[in-house]
């Protein structure tokens, strides 16, 4: 991926790679029809435009199916939106990091909050993802989630409280403090650990907050997935950078 | 898809198409590491090949990432191994009918052994295939539970005994009078629903004992995928057609 | 159990009983915190009562650790609120129908939208459960799944929708279709099944409608297990009968 | 409950509480068939006689609906083996903190690996039973889930290899590592954190092994539940106390 296009790179933990530690917009496109298929297609495009023009990391997570796809017609990170806890072997409809990672996903969800795993799983998930060299983002609810799954040393936390998740308000603007709270409950156990700030993100102001408040950047889905013009809104996003 | 090469026709159940009710000979790559990926395009270029040879129809069931690309790739009818019960939205990490649609599948398994379903969830699921125009394989694994499935009316219904299932032993071989019960369990309650066998096919004889027990095919997996040479396998199974 | 105070039976389908095909009227307490404990023994008491005075059978589903101690101090049915599909063994947290028999019950719960189960867990735990002279209330949402579930044969369907559990009106007024549709469904695939009305039964009048729509009795919560005065609100279901 | 009759004191981390750090041997019951109704009084009996005579801890953790009865019965802690992550409300077939507090329970399993529970969920259910005073045993299957587990401050930690779950080697005697090595993680994390031995064990040896290596006791199920004679077996793990 020419990345080189990039004034900023995605942030990785993999040895031998110099680490630049910049910010991440990553766009869950989950199921909703305004981001599947086509659809995805113009949301990676948007992305990639904004991301040119403004030199931020603009990374995306469309469906398992749309993964191949995109990676290959879009010159941006692609992440999977889940992948499970099983080798590769006879699991019927289960996603390994083998497969997205032939795919082209450079990273991957884990533990959204509308696909929870275990606590088993999620370690294993981490571990399968880290030998494909993947990036993970597993997603928590509050600072002791927070700070167990750093325990794993993933690629980044989402904090998300569930309430907020497709909502107007942001997480920066209705609860900073579980922000701060989840940031350093997580450095304490584990101070290399990167933090994103997901949940009701709309706009650069909740962008600047976010970071304000020490995270690397933010995960986002509906207000920019279910945008009428998405190009503007992921401006509006990088806006205060 | 040019489906004009097949001398026979895939199965389907939507108005206004001429149903030719042919055999199926379903291929489940599961997570197989000899089923994902560059390996994946072995399997369909294998089954487009018998196919041709024989008339038959095979089609194959990659995991999620791999549908849209062996479905562009290759002129065989391709099947999702799962959807999820839930309709275009917030659910990330979830897999729907319309997602798999796009990518170019023409079905999906459903309530495989490996990834049962709640009886509310099959239900909601099948219906949701249908209104994308895929045809569904329900999986079940006695006859009871292929009964009940009946109810749903899907495009067929594939009994497993899970004990079989990857082993060397087919069902037709090991218990011929679970398929026999089913089928007549679901006849009972949808006289037009159809069979497939599953688990533990192998061998052509296999496949004949199926559809002399009055299947309409069979759905396998690790004799094709995981076989050296699956063309040769797949020979083997059309060789008593 | 002295159910010769009773004027009618509690349906069962055992060989050798005489089966009275009366009303039932089925309280489920959840994990309500008027419905678990102490309070679990007023409700049953209430039940007692009004059955007595009535001559309706009134069973009440208490929480797990509630069955022993209601089944021994209350002379009135005791069911549980679910039975998972598993045999004696080595399943740390799960309950069987052998030990919900040993702590009193008469019968179970299954697949209640709380607590879904797979079509093959379904088949699996009724059949356990007749193995141990458990009634089976398996729940439902729709015809269709009302219909599967007749397949099992067990001795009640309770047809819920579930956007109507919890709320103030009831299957019986605000959609009685559903309740003739799942009934006629159901009695196709299996003319001896018997259906309960579920979600939102609150009043002598949605009894009343459940039993004229062709049901043999309803299952219900909230109404009763919230109620200030239980006997009061179970005097008025029995009302109209 | 006379725990008077103890020399030592079952831990507890409850304010006010006199905490003396002592052994405990925490029989899991599952629901086999010997561990279960009348046998399961048989299991609690010679748990209670060996805890006299030794002065040891001996706790049970029956099945759900045994746990009233027994705790009535029988002066030994008795543990839930299970408790989902739900308040009070509308969950059927549901176990909460508040239920098995009140059927008597003193404390509670958590995410054995026969009943894993997801992340968010072990947060909220330790919360649960610590708001209702209830010990919590959480069970992690290596050295990176028995960290992040200890995040949540349970009371103990019960390190549990599943392969080695149900037979006939220990944890102590096949990987002695796994126990240290997770020991020590737990306690970088949380230095207050105590640590069971589970899978396996069945010998004085074996318990006498876990506590050198720095544990508080064992978790432990077949090997006594299973006994023809459970007296002698416990007689035998207390011996080299």
């Amino acid at each position: 991926m020419g990345t080189h296009l990039f004034k900023t790179e995605r942030v990785t933990s993999f040895p031998g790679n110099e680490i630049v530690k910049e910010i991440l917009i990553l766009i869950n496109c989950k199921v909703y029809r305004e981001g599947v298929g086509r659809r995805a297609d113009v949301i990676a495009q948007a992305a990639r435009q904004v991301a040119e023009e403004s030199g931020v990391t603009i990374a995306i997570a469309p469906t398992f199916t749309d993964i191949h796809r995109i990676s290959r017609h879009f010159d941006i990170p692609v992440y999977a939106q889940h992948i499970d806890a099983v080798m590769p072997g006879a699991f019927t409809g289960h996603v390994t990091a083998e497969v997205v990672k032939f795919a082209g996903a450079v990273g991957t969800l884990l533990n959204h909050s509308e696909r929870r795993m275990t606590l088993a799983d999620i370690e294993v998930a981490v571990r399968a993802a880290k030998e494909h060299q993947l990036n993970t983002v597993v997603c928590t609810n509050n600072d002791a989630t927070t700070a167990a799954a750093a325990v794993f040393s993933p690629t980044y936390l989402a904090v998300e409280p569930p309430e907020l998740i497709g909502g107007k308000i942001s997480v920066s603007e209705a609860d900073p403090g579980i922000i701060e709270r989840s940031l350093a409950a997580a450095k304490r156990v584990n101070p290399s650990v990167e933090v994103l700030a997901g949940a009701g993100i709309h706009s650069g102001t909740c962008v600047r907050t976010a970071l304000d408040l020490g995270t690397r950047g933010v995960l986002l889905a509906s207000s920019v997935v279910k945008a009428d013009d998405p190009v503007r809104v992921l401006q509006d996003l990088v806006s205060k950078l």
